[in-house]
C-alpha cells in the first residue's frame, strides 16, 4: 500500500467518525520518547523515519511537521506523496499548534487514537475550543503485519545494585500518599525503576510495556506473566500482583467509586484515564516515582561512578588506537571500534543510545547519525563523537570532539570557548532551590561574547540503568518548561554538554555527566555543587591555553589528574602511554 | 477609632453581605505599586505602614501577612490590636494564598472592594473554588476624613524630549490593533507615557489617576478637566476627548455590544471590568503601551544619558564632600546632603524614590529607610546609599556602598564579590530572545561560590521620567514570573544591582542602570549587550584587586575613564581632585 493509499483509507475512516482531522503524534501509550516497532506509526503512515514529528490527516490531504533536525531528511522521504511538509523552526512557518489554532473553523472536530492521546493534550485542545474525539487506532485496519506488543523477557536487578528493594521503594512511595488512595504509573522507566526490573522492549531503553497501580496495601503490575521467569515471578509476587497488560483498563474500572487517584496527565492516555470509575477524584501531578528516581541514592551513584571508570577505560583504549593510527577511519568505523572496546568491559550490556560520530560538516548537524551510505571517511578536521554504554551497575553518555591532523585557528577557538562554558557550569556552586534555567547561561556566556550559540539544551537528566534522557532534571534556556524550572537536587545525574555548530564546516561538543552534591551550609542556607562522573581526557591539541584563566587551567589539570589516577590501572597496557600524555598538565 | 473598632465595623458589614472573609490588598484601582493617601488602606485599617502586605478580616478577627522586610516593623505597629501577624518567608508560615486555600471550608465566600479587586485575582480565586464577591469599599463608612481622589495639576512634556508626540504614539498603538476594537488602559504610567503627560498624584511617581480608552478613531481620557491648564487641554484635545475620571464605568457601558476589547486582567479592576456591556469580547493581554514604553526610543535614551551625567556630577560633588570630611555624618545627613547636590542640577525635579542610607547593620536590612529616630551616626564601616533623581529629560537610580575609615578584610571581600557579579552581568553579550532569568546567575556566581547570596532581584526595569520600578523588564531568579521570563529588548533600561547582606554586620550593594543595545549580528542571529548609563566611581578602597581578573580590572578602568571624561567638566571645581583620584586606573 502506498503512503497515499494509506492516507486515503484514514480519510475514509475519519469520514465515518465525522472528523475534520486525525492526528498521529508518533509516541506510544506511555508517551515514551523512543518507541518499539509497534508504535512507529509516523514512519508507517508517512515514510518519514525521524524520531520526532506530528502528522495531521485532513479530509483533503495530510500535513507533517518536523523540526530543523529533519527538514532535509523528511523532504526526501515524503517525496512523491500527497503530504505537505511544515518545516517548523523556519521563520514564518507555523508550529503544529499554531496551525491548528489558526484553522479552528475548518478543523473543529479532531480525532486521534485514544491509546496515544494523553489526558494533558486532550485538556489543552479542549481548552482551546476543539472538540476532541479519542478514536480507535485507525492504523490497525491498514497495517496487516503490524508488530505486536513486545513481550521480551524481563530481568531483575539485584537489590545491592539498586540500593533499595522494590518493597522498600514502594513503601517510600506510599509514605508520600497523603490522602491519595491510588497512584497510577504509566511511565515505563518509573515502573522499571521502582520494581528493580528491566526489560528489552525499546531499543537502548531497558523498559518493558506495563502499567503499575499502587494502592495503600495492594499493588498491581500489568504485564504479561510469560515475560517473567518463575524465579523472578516468585520474587516480585511478594510485592505486586501481576495481571495481563491488556487488562489494565478493565481492572481500574473495578476500583471503588470516589477514590482519589494520583496520576500524571502528561503520561496517562485516554484509554486508561477513561477506564476509571466515573466518580474517581483525579489528582494530576508529577509521579512521585519520577521525583524519587531523579535523585540517585548513594548505591546508585557508586554504581554510576564505577560504570564511568569502566567506560572511561574503554574510551581511552579506543582513543589510544585512533591517536596511534589516525589514518583510514570512517564515522562508522569509529563508533564500531569504540563499541568493541566497550564490549570488552566487565558488566557492559550494550550502547545506551544510537552512537553519533559526525566528521567536519556532519559534526555541525546536531543529531546526525551515520549510515552505511553516509558514513564519511575521516580526514583532517574534527569529529564529534557522542556515545554511551549500559553497564550492570550504571550507564554513561559522553561526548568528545576528536582532532585529526592539525587544527585550524577557528577549530581551536570554538573548542576552547565550548570548554570554558563546560567548565564554568561544572565549577559553579549554587543555592538549594536553583533551577536549570538559572545556570544555563554559565555554559553559553563565552560563546555569546563571540557571536556564537547552540540551541539544544545544555544538560539532560540521565537514568540509572534506564533512559539516557530522564526528566525532570534539565539545564536549558527553554523558559517556561516544567523541567527547566524544576530545582536541581542532590543525587541528580545530568549532562554538561555545551557545543557549537558551524554549518557546512565543523561542530564541537564536550559532554561529561555530573552528579549534584552538597557543597556547604552557611547562614544563607545549603549550597550544592557538581561532581564529574565522566572520566576521559579532553582533546588537548584543540585547547588554546592563552584563552584560559589560571583557574580554568588548574581545573583541567586536576580533572586530568583524576582521570589518570582512576583509569591507569584499568586501561590496556598499550593505551597507558596515550593516557599519560593526554592527562599531563596543560 | 481604634484598629479593633475599625475591624469590628468591617465585620458588621461583612455579616450583612454574608461574607466569610474580606481582603485588603492595599493597592489602588490601577494596581499601582505605590499609592496616594486615599488608598493607604492597609495602614488605615491596621496601623502597619509598610509598603506591602495583605489583610484578611474574618468574622472572628483579622490577619496580616508581611514579607521579611517588615517582620519587625509590623510586629511593633500592630501590637495591642486583635490582628494576627503572619511572617511570610519564615519556614512553616503559610503565605496568604496558601492559608486561604487551606481554610477553604470556613473561608468560602470572600469579598473585597470591587475597585481594588483585579480581574486576574478574581479569576485565580474563582478557579480555586472560592465564591468571590466584589463589594463596596467598606472603609468609606469608617474613614470620615478619608483623602479624596487626588486632582493635582497635570503637566505636559515637550515632544522633543519624548521622541514622539502623543498622536504619533497613539497611531503606533493603533497599528497593533489587529482585530481589536478598543484598548482599555488602566496602568497609570502607561497613560502618562503614551500622552506625554505627567502628574503628581503619587509620591515619587509622576502619574495622575486616569483611565484611557483607545478606540479605532476615538480616544477618551478619563481625568478631571480642572487638572489641565487651558493650554494643555487645548493641546491634548487634538488627540483625546477628556471625560471625568468618575464617569469611566458609565462611559464604557455605552460601548456597542459585541466589541473586542483588549485589556490587562492584572491591571483592570472589577468595577471597570463589569461596566463593559455583557457581550463584550475581552482579550486579556499585556497592554501594548507597556511593551512599547519598556523599550526607550533613541530620544528618550539620549535624555536618560544626559540625566545620568547631571546625576553623576551631583553624586561626585557629594562624595567629594564626604571624602574630604568623613566625620560627623548620620544616615539622614548623607541623603539630605546628596539631595541638596542634586537640587543644584539644571532640570532636576526631585527624588525618584525614597532614599536609602544604611550604615553597618542597617545596610544589611535590604529596604531599611532611616527616620529621624533611627538615623545612625556613621562611624567606621560601610554605608549602602541607594538614591535617585527625576530630571526633565530622564531619571536615575543608583547605589554606591561607601567606606568610612579603614575596611575590614570581610568588607573588601564582600564588596569585590558583588562588584565581580555586577561587572559579569554588565559585560555579557546575549542572543535576542534571552530573558532576565537566564542572566541572573552571572551576577550571583561569585557570591554563590563563597556560600553567599542575595534574595532580591538583580535588576528591575526603570521608566522614562516615570516609575523607578517599571515592568516587564526584569533580571531575577524568580522562576515562573512573567516579567523574569520576558525577553530583554533593545532600548530597555534596567538596573544591575547585586548585593550581599550580612545580618547584624554590613550590607553591600552596587547599582548602575544599563540600557540594552545591539551588539552584533552573526549567522546565529542578533546579539545584544548592555551600556552603562550611571556615571559614578566605584569605592576603590573596597576593591581587592587581587580578586579581579585582568579583564575585570580593564573594565573598571575603562568605566572610570568614561566617568572622568563625562563628568570632569560638570562637577564643582572643588570636587575635581576627588573625581580624578577616584577614577585613576586601579
Amino acid at each position: 500500500m502506498t503512503v497515499d493509499d494509506k492516507i486515503r483509507k484514514i480519510q475514509e475512516m475519519m469520514k465515518k467518525d465525522h472528523l475534520d482531522g486525525w492526528i498521529v503524534y508518533g509516541s506510544d501509550p506511555h508517551n515514551s520518547e523512543y518507541v518499539c516497532p509497534r508504535w512507529r506509526t509516523r514512519a508507517f503512515l508517512t515514510g518519514f523515519t525521524g524520531s520526532a514529528g506530528t502528522v495531521l490527516v485532513t479530509p483533503d490531504g495530510a500535513d507533517l511537521w518536523v523540526d530543523s533536525r529533519y527538514h532535509i531528511q523528511a523532504e526526501a522521504e515524503i517525496k512523491g506523496t500527497c503530504i505537505t511538509l511544515f518545516k517548523a523552526d523556519k521563520p514564518g512557518v507555523p508550529t503544529f499548534w499554531e496551525y491548528l489554532c489558526s484553522q479552528k473553523t475548518q478543523l473543529h472536530r479532531i480525532g486521534t487514537s485514544a491509546d496515544c492521546l494523553m489526558k494533558a493534550e486532550l485538556d489543552r485542545m479542549t481548552a482551546e475550543g476543539f472538540e476532541v474525539v479519542p478514536t480507535a487506532d485507525y492504523l490497525d485496519a491498514i497495517w496487516p503485519d503490524r508488530p505486536s506488543v513486545p513481550d521480551f523477557p524481563v530481568r531483575q536487578m539485584p537489590d545491592r545494585i539498586c540500593g533499595f528493594s522494590a518493597k522498600e521503594k514502594l513503601d517510600q512511595v506510599r509514605s508520600k500518599f497523603g490522602d491519595i488512595d491510588y497512584m497510577m504509573i504509566s511511565s515505563l522507566d518509573d515502573i522499571a525503576w521502582v520494581l528493580n526490573l528491566r526489560g528489552n522492549d525499546i531499543a537502548y531503553n531497558p523498559v518493558f510495556l506495563s502499567y503499575l497501580l499502587i494502592g495503600r496495601s495492594d499493588t498491581v503490575l500489568f504485564a504479561d506473566r510469560k515475560r517473567f521467569s518463575d524465579e523472578i515471578y516468585d520474587s516480585i509476587s511478594n510485592v505486586v500482583r501481576v495481571l495481563p497488560y491488556d487488562q489494565t483498563g478493565l481492572f481500574v474500572g473495578t476500583i471503588e467509586q470516589g477514590k482519589k487517584v494520583a496520576l500524571d496527565f502528561g503520561k496517562t492516555n485516554m484509554l486508561i484515564y477513561s477506564s476509571f470509575p466515573a466518580k474517581t477524584q483525579f489528582v494530576n501531578q508529577m509521579d512521585v516515582t519520577t521525583r524519587m528516581k531523579a535523585c540517585k541514592n548513594p548505591v546508585e551513584l557508586d554504581g554510576m561512578r564505577e560504570a564511568h571508570i569502566l567506560d572511561g577505560a574503554a574510551l581511552v583504549n579506543f582513543l589510544a588506537k585512533v591517536k596511534k593510527n589516525p589514518e583510514g577511519w570512517t564515522e562508522m568505523k569509529l563508533t564500531d571500534t569504540l563499541q568493541a572496546e566497550r564490549d570488552k568491559m566487565p558488566g557492559e550490556l550494550g550502547p545506551s543510545f544510537g552512537p553519533i560520530a559526525g566528521y567536519a560538516a556532519h559534526g555541525a548537524m546536531c543529531h546526525y547519525s551515520a549510515t552505511e551510505k553516509s558514513s564519511s571517511a575521516v580526514k583532517r578536521g574534527l569529529v564529534v563523537l557522542d556515545t554511551g554504554g549500559h553497564y550492570e551497575m550504571g550507564m554513561t553518555d559522553v561526548t568528545r570532539t576528536l582532532l585529526f591532523g592539525m587544527p585550524t585557528a577557528d577549530e581551536k577557538r570554538d573548542y576552547t570557548l565550548v570548554l570554558k562554558g563546560h567548565l564554568a557550569l561544572f565549577r559553579t556552586h549554587f543555592p538549594e532551590g536553583t533551577c536549570g534555567i538559572q545556570l544555563d547561561a554559565l555554559a553559553s556566556q563565552f560563546l555569546w561574547n563571540n557571536g556564537l550559540l547552540f540551541s539544544h539544551g545544555t544538560g539532560h537528566g540521565v537514568g540509572f540503568c534506564l533512559c539516557v534522557h530522564e526528566g525532570p532534571a534539565s539545564i536549558s534556556h527553554r523558559v517556561g518548561s516544567a523541567s527547566t524550572e524544576y530545582p536541581l537536587q542532590i543525587g541528580m545525574v545530568i549532562s554538561d554538554e555545551p557545543g557549537v555548530y558551524l554549518e557546512g564546516r565543523h561542530g564541537v561538543r564536550i559532554e561529561n555527566l555530573v552528579a549534584v552534591q552538597k557543597a556547604e551550609t552557611t547562614e544563607f542556607g545549603n549550597f550544592f555543587k557538581f561532581e564529574f562522573l565522566t572520566m576521559c581526557p579532553y582533546e588537548r591539541d584543540l585547547i588554546d591555553k592563552s584563552m584560559l584563566t589560571d583557574e580554568e587551567i588548574a581545573l583541567v589539570d586536576s580533572y586530568h589528574k583524576e582521570v589518570l589516577d582512576k583509569l591507569s590501572s584499568k586501561v590496556a597496557p598499550e593505551a597507558l602511554a596515550y593516557l599519560k600524555e593526554a592527562t599531563k598538565p596543560l
